[in-house]
């Protein structure tokens, strides 16, 4: 028989959020789970760690079910680090995060406090995956994604990936029957066009909001945008050595020395 | 003429920092320069953006020179979205970030705040570099690396840089005529073992601080992790397409949709 397999779970919206308690959920039907997630919502906190200032753990029981849970004070990148050294005190066999209330595809990857989860867990070389819902809503319907949260996660834990990648898969907004299965993809190449909302508070002083449009510049069939669109789940392979290696024949002909 | 370089300067220490005032210096002498930079320390904050709250932003004077400086409460991420968007309300010519109190090199530039300042402006086309010191210490020495500083600098108002590549820079902690030069590398396969420090608070409760060994797996000799240790100044051209675009043919055989 085999040993059913370890599973780490953490989100940036924090654990109380609908859509890590979805992905619990399913991972209790494929391994033995533990959760080790922000105890509230780290949001567009990128790669961000806490050096400054100190990390609290707690145990918790948020619904019933056999997974283990801990929450945090620290951001999606801490709670990996704390699971592994601290809490598990080893590699568990597979770290998934999310599910996201909120797109990660094409650059949100960078902002993403998920995908940085997930990114770090792969820093570690644990096999990762990063999972999304395009609904940006507290209320948003997991219900249609999580037999495919299943399919794919067995999928990476009986192939495994290679070092240094993890994957970022993003799920349409869909009813089940409408979806129309995975897309492998890459990034498009798309960015926010930021507005800022300028207002000033009661004692006459300005400050902002932070607000913007996504616009895609990419008109390739091959990009995560353009599968969502299509109704497709967008599964991108995702990695953390950022270098253009492509641009480093070109760089070395500039003669930095002279 | 020509007309002088407009150059965007931010950092992830805070605007005070030794490190960002040698910035300032040197940019002084080749362009306009406008600072926007956070008003406390951002360290660590990776790619975090300000989406929960509210940002602050008011105009500085903290030593004399011809620059224009703007402190803001936001993350260095936010300092470049501000910058273009409400204060300058155009594009630079250029963005240089730092000069960071201590390495970038590696797998640092995923956690770097630095670093994710130069990758915006480098999202929002603007050809960008950040600059790092091999010194943690608020009193480290820049007077080695201004010159290095002043001609890296120069060479990319000249060439430009292809959309979707930033430059990171790194300097070892060595005088002036022990540096040997540019060497244009790729990142180091390194990482941070972490060990984390748990202590009780005086109520007797659990809390971490987050430390850790950095770990540098790659004997090659083309990394910046190679290069630093043998006096040399690292450049590594990084992008934020982060696709594997090497593993997306294999993906392709995995039958996602059986």
């Amino acid at each position: 028989m085999h040993k059913k397999p370890l599973i780490l779970i953490t989100n940036d919206d924090g654990i109380t959020a609908p859509g890590i308690r979805t992905l619990i959920k399913v991972m209790n039907t494929i391994g033995d789970v533990i959760v080790v997630a922000p105890d509230s919502p780290q949001s567009g906190m990128g790669h961000a760690i806490t050096i400054d200032t100190t990390l609290h753990c707690k145990q918790e029981h948020i619904d019933d079910g056999p997974q283990t849970e801990y929450s945090t004070s620290g951001t999606p990148a801490d709670c990996i680090k704390l699971a592994v050294r601290e809490i598990i005190g080893r590699k568990p066999d597979l770290c998934v995060s999310g599910v996201n209330h909120g797109s990660n595809s094409s650059i949100n990857v960078i902002y993403s406090g998920t995908m940085s989860a997930a990114i770090e867990a792969g820093i570690e070389g644990i096999p990762a995956i990063g999972f999304s819902l395009l609904d940006y809503s507290w209320e948003a319907n997991f219900e249609p994604i999580e037999a495919f949260i299943k399919s794919i996660t067995t999928k990476v834990l009986e192939k495994g990936l290679p070092h240094g990648i993890v994957l970022n898969v993003n799920f349409p907004k869909l009813e089940k029957d409408a979806i129309k299965g995975f897309k492998i993809c890459r990034q498009a190449n798309a960015n926010w066009v930021e507005e800022f909302d300028k207002r000033k508070n009661p004692q006459g002083k300005d400050y902002y909001w932070l607000t913007g449009k996504f616009v895609n510049f990419d008109k390739g069939e091959d990009t995560d945008e353009w599968a969502l669109k299509q109704g497709y789940i967008s599964v991108v392979p995702v990695q953390f050595d950022l270098t253009a290696h492509h641009f480093i024949q070109q760089l070395n002909t500039w003669s930095l020395d002279d």
